[in-house]
């Protein structure tokens, strides 16, 4: 085991800690998914988590392990997604004052929705560089704490709950769970559950043609950057952290990569078939075991539909 | 009691009959839609059901209780939408030939589904007379059984079965169930469910303005067609028939209309903020309780999700 990773007790305790705050979210099976797999298929339909997105629950578990000194000052990020809303959810559920830096051509839904939870938002250009430098202006001079969508100890292992559960609601061995992977915070998580609460599940990770950054750190074993970002999946642009790597060299099976149309593709089957808003990010996981039949078939399959929040107007059918 | 109503036993019997066949829908609920609306609403979702809707379960006990002689047979009915998979469904289940007449322009999807269940398509002109006269020569040719969409004594009883779920499933007294009305099969089995299973419950109704038939019947104490017909939720064109109206006339408390750009924006907060895929049609109810917030307000209400089936390259946001 990795030295600094979480443990087993880790996970158990920052579930029992994020319970109150999040949903058990259900599991749902396709008859016609299985039989065009040849696979029996286990959706973990976080889309349907608070916030629409498995990324409550790694939010959750950083704000409510700060001190309460550290509480006081409140917790700051910069995000235009999912890691925003749950930052702000998380701060809202303990009374703490949250900070959330944006980019200024962020969609007004997502905008409102952190409004919503009573966070102080700042706008800032969108590059790498100002988000930074804004939030580490907030942090200097409100002494919040920052915390990062997923190269971050707690938030890794608030998103391991997410198998976590996965196991314990499947009756019977799952051969494989799949997440999808952008910094590789939920994947990082899912390969630790896997080895502490179900030893033998092989975990495999999604990840889109056009972030492939994983997949070529996987390789060349060490951090890389991907040749080219053009993807639908906007949640899996950012490329792994010091903390998620290790984690994910040492206990994932493979990275399958798959092109947007494969992603479209699935997302067409959760929404038509299995009547599931899914964002093409929480698509990419079936993506890859729709593509790639010889590694999943006849196995028991852990699918990780990782987040719901689309715009309604700009959908790709 | 009406005298040939479905009676209490009726439905228990019907639901094991169904069981093995059907989901056991979630029930779902919303903070945010909870705040907004000032009630506690719980959301069954038949949308999640099998063939997306509640029909399954109408056609399911229909097909279930025909005689060996009637089954061998076959069925046969006449539909462009939920009711025409549903027969193809159950019949497939039972091994049975079911034969289904479709206005030649069904949606290619709705098409494929129902011959995916194996049923054999008769294609007519999308007239009502059309279509019975062709149901007809073919019940006549080979004998099947003619299974009327909603003015069918096992129909109503199967539908009835959402709302006893509904009932079991939701801890605690509800104080409403409302449910959509079109020709009436899930609102009279609703019902005759509330009656038995929940004394004291109330039944409301969500009609479409564009549809408005059965409020229209209502107040005058016989059925009645709509004044015009143009809404965007197509499962609800039918007018009442002569065994669903009684029921409705003496066991529902109101039906409420909505109009069509309601309902769209019920569907933008249960697609947006639920995650979930649903029809125009399985949007009406919620649009209902939107609009009337005086009268649920405070309450605990059950709202049924009828389906959801829609096309992805016709969607109204």
């Amino acid at each position: 085991m990795l030295e600094n990773a979480p443990n087993r007790e880790d996970i158990i305790q920052a579930h029992e800690l994020v319970k109150p705050y999040i949903h058990r979210t259900p599991i749902f099976t396709s008859a016609f998914l299985n039989e065009r797999t040849g696979s029996r298929l286990y959706f973990k339909c976080e889309n349907l988590q608070k916030i629409g997105a498995f990324k409550a629950r790694g939010g959750l578990n950083a704000v409510l392990t700060l001190t309460e000194e550290q509480r006081k000052n409140g917790v700051a990020t910069h995000s235009s997604g999912n890691h925003a809303q749950a930052i702000a959810y998380a701060a809202a559920m303990v009374g703490a004052k949250a900070y959330i830096v944006m980019p200024d051509n962020s969609p007004l839904v997502k905008i409102k929705a952190v409004e919503g939870y009573g966070a102080a938002i700042t706008f800032c250009k969108n590059t790498p560089e100002e988000r930074e430098r804004t939030v580490a202006e907030i942090v200097a001079k409100t002494g919040a704490t920052f915390i990062h969508p997923f190269n971050n100890y707690e938030v890794m292992t608030g998103q391991a709950t997410t198998a976590k559960e996965l196991i314990e609601d499947v009756s019977g061995h799952l051969d494989v769970i799949i997440a999808p992977v952008g910094g590789g915070g939920l994947l990082s998580g899912t390969a630790l559950s896997a080895r502490y609460f179900s030893p033998g599940t092989q975990v495999f990770a999604g990840e889109p043609e056009g972030a492939a950054d994983a997949i070529l750190s996987f390789r060349s074993g060490k951090i890389e950057k991907a040749p080219y970002v053009k993807t639908i999946a906007d949640g899996l642009l950012t490329y792994l952290g010091d903390k998620t790597f290790p984690v994910i060299k040492e206990h994932v099976t493979d990275i399958l990569t798959v092109s947007d149309e494969e992603i479209v593709d699935a997302m067409r089957f959760l929404w038509e078939r299995m009547k599931l808003v899914v964002e093409p990010s929480g698509a990419v996981s079936l993506a890859a075991v729709l593509k790639n039949r010889a590694i999943f078939e006849r196995k028991t399959v852990g699918i990780i539909i990782s987040g719901g929040n689309v715009d309604l107007g700009k959908l790709p059918f």
